[in-house]
C-alpha cells in the first residue's frame, strides 16, 4: 500500500515575527485561506492516500497544535520525536513504523510547509513516482524546474534517461553561490531539491544499513517492538542518541540507486519572506498585502502582514517587510532578509524568549 | 475660593493610531508614567486647589474615562456638555456652575492634553495669576517664552508692564507663516499663547455679557437653576444651540482688561509626533522609543510607539513615525505628519470607523 509521511516538527525563524517558536511556519494560515501550510499539505495528498495511510512526524512540543489542526488523523498516526535530529532519523523511524505495519509499503515524504500551486501535477508526479519505486529497489526524489539561479536551495543534477521525467541522479549540489547557481540553469542539467521523497519502505531502510549504519543501528529495534506499545519507550530512549543528520546528506548523496523525477508543480519552499512576495499577487504598486488592510502611499515592492483586522497606513518604504505579529512587529528591508535570523537571536537575548 | 477648570473634551486625530475617538490624547499615558495626561493635569494643579475644587468639563461620551481615571474627584465635579462647541461655551458653563457655589470664586482654566516639565515655575506662576485676577476686574492669560518660530501656535504680543512677569496684552496672532515667526521671535515681543487662563467667575462671565452676548444670553439661566438639580436638563437643552467657538475669539481678542502673564514652563501643547519627539528624550541616532523595546539598526530620528510589551525591530527608517496601537500600525514620515489627520479620514471611509 501506499503511505504519506510529512514531516512537520522544523522549528524556523525566518518568517518571525510570524512564525514562532511555538508556532512554527508549518502551522500558519500563510494565504489566509483559512487552512495552514500544514493542512494544505494533508490536503494536497489526500487524492493519492487516505488519511488512515498519512503519517505526521513532529516534535513532541507541537503535539496539540497538530491535534487542533488535524483532528482527523488517527491518534496513532502522529509520531512524537523526542528531540530535534534533522530529517534522516525522522524518516528512518517513520520507514521502521510502516514497514512494521506492511511488509509492501511504500513512502512519499513531504515537508510540510512548502507551496505547490499546481495539484493536478502534483498528483500525476506523486503517483509516477509510486510505480517506479514499487517496480524496484530505487529511492526517488522530485526535482523542480529552476525558474531562477536560486542561491538558497539545492540542485539535483541530472544523468541518464530512464524515461521521459525521471532520470539518474549524477549528482547532488547544495546552495551554490549566484554565478555558479546561473550556470547551472544555463546548462539545463540541474534541478532544484524540493525535500520530497518517494521510496518503498523496506528500500529506504536497507540504504540506512548500508550508509548510514550508526542511525540504522540505533533504529533496529528487537522484533515486535515497532507498531506495538513499547515503540513509544524504545524511541524516547534511543531517537536522542541518533545523529542530527539530514536524508540527503545521510542516504541520497551516497546511494547508487538514487533516481529523480524532474516536475514542473508551481512549487516554492517559502524559505523567506522574498519568497512569499515572489509567489504572492501584486498591487500596481508591486506590492503584497498578506492577509490585511493596507492603506500605502508612495511604497511599493514591499509585502505587507498583520492580524486579518488589523489596518497598515503606511508612507514611502521601498523594498520592505513590514510583519505585525503578536508581541513583535518588523520593519526591515526584503534585501537584508536574510539577516532576520540574527535580529531574532539578539531578541531573544535581549529581550527574552517570550518574543521569539 | 479658587477653583480649577479643566477642559478635557476634545478629540483629536494627530495622535492616531494611539489617539481614538473613543480614547482621545488627554486619557492617554503618554510617557509610560502610569498617568494620563488628564490625570498629570489634576496631580500639577493639586497643590493650588483641592480635589474638591477641580471641575473636569467634557463630552458625555468620556464620562466613564473620566470616572475611571480620576475616582477622587467628586461625582458633582464633572460637567458633561451635551455637544462639542470649542472652548467659549464650556468656560462659560463653567463660570456660571461655580459662581453659583461661591460668589466669590477665581478660576484657572488648563487645557487637559498639555506637557508642564517645570512644576514648582507652575505653581508660582498660577498663584501670581490668581493674586493678580482677584485684585480686579482682569482676564489674564498665560504667555509661555517662545524656543522656536512655531507655526502651529497661537503669538500674543506684549504691551505695557504691569509688574515683572504681567503685561497688558497688544494683539493676539493665529498661527502665522515661518517668516512671520521668526520675525515675532526676533523681536522677543511675542510669547506662545497657552491656553491657560485666570480670571474671577465673575469678570469672564461680565465679558461674555459685553463680547459674547449671544452665548452669554443662552448661558443665563433663571436664578435658582446652577447648582440645583434642574442645571443638567437646562444645559442639556441649551449647550446644543451655542455657537461654536474659541474663548480667544470670542472674548480674549475682544476685551480691553486682557493681561498676559509670561512664564517659562518647560511646556509643549505635544500637538504632534514632531512636538513629542522634540521633548522625548533621544538615544545617540536621535531615536525616541516611546514606551516599549525597540531594536533597531540604520534608523535616525525617528519616533517608535507600541504596546510595553512589544518589541519592534526596525532597519533602515529615517525621520519616521512608528506607530503601533490596537487595531492599527502607523509608519509614516514625520515630515508629512500634517497629512495623518486626511490619512484618518481615508481610514473611517474605506475601512470603517473601528479603526479610528
Amino acid at each position: 500500500m501506499r503511505y504519506c509521511v510529512i514531516m512537520c516538527g522544523g522549528v524556523g525563524s525566518r518568517f518571525w515575527p510570524f512564525s514562532r517558536t511555538d508556532k512554527p511556519k508549518q502551522f500558519l494560515d500563510f494565504f489566509g485561506s483559512g487552512r495552514s501550510l500544514l493542512q494544505l499539505t494533508v490536503d494536497r495528498i489526500l487524492p493519492i492516500t487516505d488519511m488512515s495511510h498519512i503519517f505526521l512526524v513532529t516534535n513532541s512540543a507541537y503535539y496539540d497544535l497538530v491535534r487542533q489542526q488535524l483532528p482527523d488523523i488517527p491518534e496513532r498516526n502522529i509520531l512524537l520525536e523526542p528531540a530535534r535530529r534533522n530529517t534522516a532519523p525522522c524518516i528512518c523511524w517513520a520507514a521502521h513504523h510502516i514497514l512494521a505495519l506492511d511488509p509492501d509499503a511504500s513512502i512519499v515524504t513531504l515537508p510540510s510547509d512548502h507551496l505547490v500551486l499546481r495539484e493536478t501535477e502534483f498528483h500525476n508526479v506523486i503517483r509516477k513516482g509510486f510505480e517506479f519505486v514499487e517496480a524496484g529497489d530505487r529511492l526517488l526524489t522530485i526535482g523542480l524546474k529552476p525558474t531562477s539561479p536560486h542561491t538558497g536551495y539545492g540542485y539535483i543534477q541530472l544523468g541518464q534517461n530512464v524515461n521521459d521525467d525521471i532520470l539518474k541522479v549524477k549528482s547532488f549540489t547544495e546552495k551554490p553561490d549566484l554565478e555558479m547557481a546561473k550556470v547551472f540553469l544555463s546548462t539545463g542539467e540541474f534541478f532544484w531539491n524540493s525535500g520530497m521523497f518517494i521510496w518503498r519502505a523496506d528500500s529506504i531502510l536497507k540504504a540506512f544499513d548500508r550508509f548510514a549504519p550508526e542511525t540504522a543501528t540505533l533504529f533496529n529495534a528487537p522484533p515486535g517492538i515497532y507498531g506495538s506499545d513499547r515503540e513509544r519507550d524504545f524511541i524516547d530512549a534511543e531517537f536522542p542518541n541518533a545523529p542530527s543528520i539530514s536524508i540527503d546528506y545521510a542516504i541520497m548523496e551516497k546511494a547508487d540507486n538514487v533516481f529523480v523525477e524532474t516536475a514542473d508543480l508551481g512549487w516554492s519552499d517559502l524559505g523567506s519572506w522574498n519568497a512569499l512576495y515572489d509567489v504572492s499577487p501584486k498591487n500596481p504598486d508591486r506590492n503584497v498585502t498578506q492577509n490585511c488592510n493596507v492603506l500605502s502611499h508612495n511604497c511599493s515592492g514591499s509585502i505587507f502582514a498583520s492580524a486579518p483586522d488589523k489596518i497598515i497606513v503606511v508612507s514611502g518604504l521601498e523594498d520592505y517587510i513590514v510583519a505585525d505579529s503578536g508581541n513583535a512587529l518588523l520593519i526591515y528591508p526584503l534585501k537584508d532578509e536574510q539577516k532576520i535570523r540574527n535580529v531574532v537571536n539578539e531578541v531573544s537575548t535581549r529581550f527574552g524568549e517570550k518574543y521569539i
